[in-house]
């Protein structure tokens, strides 16, 4: 495949991304080479885009963006016995060292030399041939690829109820509010996604005595917490990094139909259009929820 | 019993402690008279005195002081089997409805409808006849009641390290400390008992990935947390509340020699010493550590 | 009430169950005072009416049978406050003493002085008139009471795949048709209500490496294990005794229209035809799946 | 070190274990060349030796013996980082594919693929020169290595009590002296370590209910169960298969001088005594409890 086109999204530095062509990469024994099919913009990428940096993570040097990715196996190693060419997968970005005391123990997602898509100094995957380790790639349930609608999509999704929070609203008014929405018992479990101090207080707070806040999302590096209401009720904090032994689950999930994600992808756009696809996502235009680049050609397999 | 002496530690507002003599109590069907033996001082116990409330907790009206208690069983009501007269045991100061979810589910520390001795609404068990739930009272294993030294106490019972904290000292070089008296290594879990905003950081901090912080001290009611730390390190934060199913089996290590905490104990006072006994404690004279007030009168039971 | 009809089921022995007369209970202060409105047949009552036992539980006096039960709240204890006259409510039937250290626990199924109906030498409630503690009283969720039809049950209710075991199957045989049924994969856990000396060992072989085989049915007392199979895969096998915790959760589904156990309902009797009702639950006559008995007079609130 | 020594203990078959020179491995980028110190025999390689088999795993072709393992580190693989030459190390017999579901979730001891030293067909290491992935050898702690005595092993190491048990003792009976060394309680858990029918099910029930029984030892592939017993009292059955992700925790107890393993060492042998050291270990001689294998000429580190 030396000769073909690989078309690449390449982040230099604040604001500046640009499209360039990379050579094709070759897998090694216990790797794959895929050609790519389609990579999400996640907040994170955004975030590399207008700020250069997440935290201590700095982008000093030309970066692929991209790590919400999938594709189709176009080579395998010699070692590969899980897919097949041919195959789509799923691409799980993130994997450990292998011999470390958190990957033998099952939480790959801490290993202090994890290497991640589009963290620096690692590149991303949005490009069209992409070579990873075969173990981190998952078939993807057959699913006919229907054309998404306008939605009020949390409530079609399976919410049991939704509450919009006015800014500067009582927090034990909202509390009160939360707990109504269940019929005036308090959650056992509460998961905060966004990572607003406002919404990570709120999760503790409406939280039942005993239970768990969850707090996915994350925002400022220091939060003021009610750590004495937390405590004396019991309610633990926990927090989850990045993925851990998730794809499997979550794509049995997707397969068994129970749950319909393409609810959440508003937009497409193909790799040309990739400033385009990060200005809608960025500023959320047209109601922008999850935005998806399709990387190959359009005259080969993107059916927008 | 009519006619004895029941000399009692009554609270009745901000500094003002006052002994005085109250009627004998009778036990109900699930409950026995207690001849009290000791009562240690809480710091809780102090904080009510030096402010007349902890929270929303506030003193309204005179309550009897203390609730870190022993006695000997001297009256068993009818339905009353684990314990029986002559017994000395160590009494658990709160007790659920028994009907709630919590309760029925095992974690009784979390009834709503907790009673709590000593405190507010509810009188504490610094006095020398009291009536408890039977099934909260425990029998002591029989141990030699030896005369307490001077002691690096810590150490003693069984600290691997110990380090003082300057006041001032940088965050991550108190970590480093910490990790060093590990052997480099981060610990599992960290338990924070002070509740300083300091340590409760540190705790968080010094915490190995995937580990646990029990901030079991509770300072002010919001904290400063290093929370995206915890979050991306998935170090839990978890608080404990009173006690709960902890009595059988902490009393069973005491009997079974293997750790020592007599060695807390470094005063101790007659009941009508009250108030020293409470100036001991709150200031920490004499290397105070835990000060004890024996209740029953000197030429009865009292070894000191 | 004293006037008032309470005809009642005992069971005075072996194929020896009457109707008659009882005088109608008065609620303690933790108590209500059950108007009964329906009593499920469960496989125990007819073992009973069948041998007189289960196991070391021997019918030695006249029982009254019925465990599987609800009714209306007639009257309620001074110290009630979770249920209210006119409430409708499902009973669970077994209670603990509340002061041992199961109990105390949340593991109230584990207590030694376990009160559980119609288990001897404790009365069950198939009876008018029943006074039960009100914490073991929970409200039933507003549903209209709709007529049941015949139906193919499991796969209604959401069984993803059923398989029926021919007598004398090769057991790897059957281990390999589970598995198909699971896309080629081994189920993480496997729930065995049956209780034969078949089933159990198939649940154990059937279950992923890692996994958890539940032996929820009790059979024989002694059972040949593969023990060597599952603790080499470290497939852990666990019992689950009565109920512990367990209404508030399986009313809260109920409620929630995801599940219809409805569908479990195949035929209904009134209480004067019991014996019949028995007959027809021991024979599996008519499909039987649960058999329900509805015990108050046909012209007040029995919808049959 | 070509021209080395490395004599090896290899089982041709049954009752056919010979000692012959090897050609010392090179190791490759993640592994180490270890100079084997002292291999200590197992109740598996006896096995071997007697039956040519254990269930499934059959010896067909020559094999080496010897799983517990220790040595110093010779030679470092490019990749290596946990260990370098000088280090001693225990080596952990076993380790997984590293890419399975089992693997990346952290319980590599059920990896289908599993790589077990003398586990047919794969080679042990009662030899001078082997290698082995870093990731799974351990630094040992320094201890000086002194002389083992006569002892009274069990309760010298820390046991709380001990219990012959007569053969043909009733069941009943013997569970009434367990819970008596225990004064008068059943155990939370028990572990048994010895796979004979008995013991597993004087495991199953002395356990307190609600406990867990941990059967680590295996014996006969099926076991008659008191199943009713545990199920009803919700006794956990639970298997532990080989090492996994134990060996860091047990050296820091050992480097803690909290346990003493040596004492559990009673016979040291050359590796020339091979044939002596399995009929020691078979036949229980002279009280034999573990007996090690010295595999470097005496003059050099053997301290025999």
């Amino acid at each position: 495949m030396s000769g073909k086109d690989n078309l690449t999204a390449v982040l230099y530095g604040i604001e500046d991304l640009r499209l360039e062509q990379r050579p094709i990469p070759t897998p090694k024994d216990d790797e794959v080479l895929l050609e790519m099919d389609s990579v999400g913009i996640c907040g994170s990428d955004v975030h590399y885009l207008v700020n250069g940096r997440i935290g201590d993570f700095v982008v000093r040097k030309p970066m692929v963006i991209g790590h919400e990715a999938s594709g189709i196996v176009a080579k395998v190693g010699s070692r590969v016995h899980n897919v097949r060419v041919g195959d789509r997968v799923a691409i799980e970005p993130g994997y450990g060292c292998r011999v470390c005391d958190y990957c033998k123990g099952g939480r790959y997602n801490l290993c202090p030399e994890m290497i991640f898509c589009a963290t620096p100094p690692y590149d991303g995957n949005l490009t069209r041939y992409y070579t990873h380790p075969a173990d981190f790639c998952y078939k993807l349930p057959d699913h006919s690829r229907t054309a998404p609608e306008r939605l009020d999509v949390a409530k079609e999704l399976g919410a049991d109820g939704t509450l919009v929070v006015e800014r500067g609203a009582d927090e034990q008014d909202v509390v009160k509010k939360v707990h109504a929405l269940f019929g005036g018992h308090a959650p056992d479990k509460t998961i905060d996604c966004s990572g607003a101090e406002a919404t990570s207080r709120l999760s503790v707070l409406a939280t039942r005595s005993g239970g768990c806040a969850v707090l996915v999302g994350m925002g400022p590096a220091e939060i003021k917490l009610p750590l004495v209401n937390a405590l004396s009720r019991e309610v633990d904090i926990r927090g989850v990094f990045r993925y851990c032994n998730d794809y499997p689950g979550a794509l049995s999930l997707v397969a068994s139909g129970k749950i319909n994600v393409k609810r959440l992808i508003t937009h497409h756009f193909n790799i040309e259009e990739t400033a385009e696809a990060f200005n809608t996502s960025r500023h959320g235009l047209g109601g922008a929820i999850k935005v998806m680049i399709h990387v190959q050609p359009k005259d080969k397999n993107n059916p927008k």
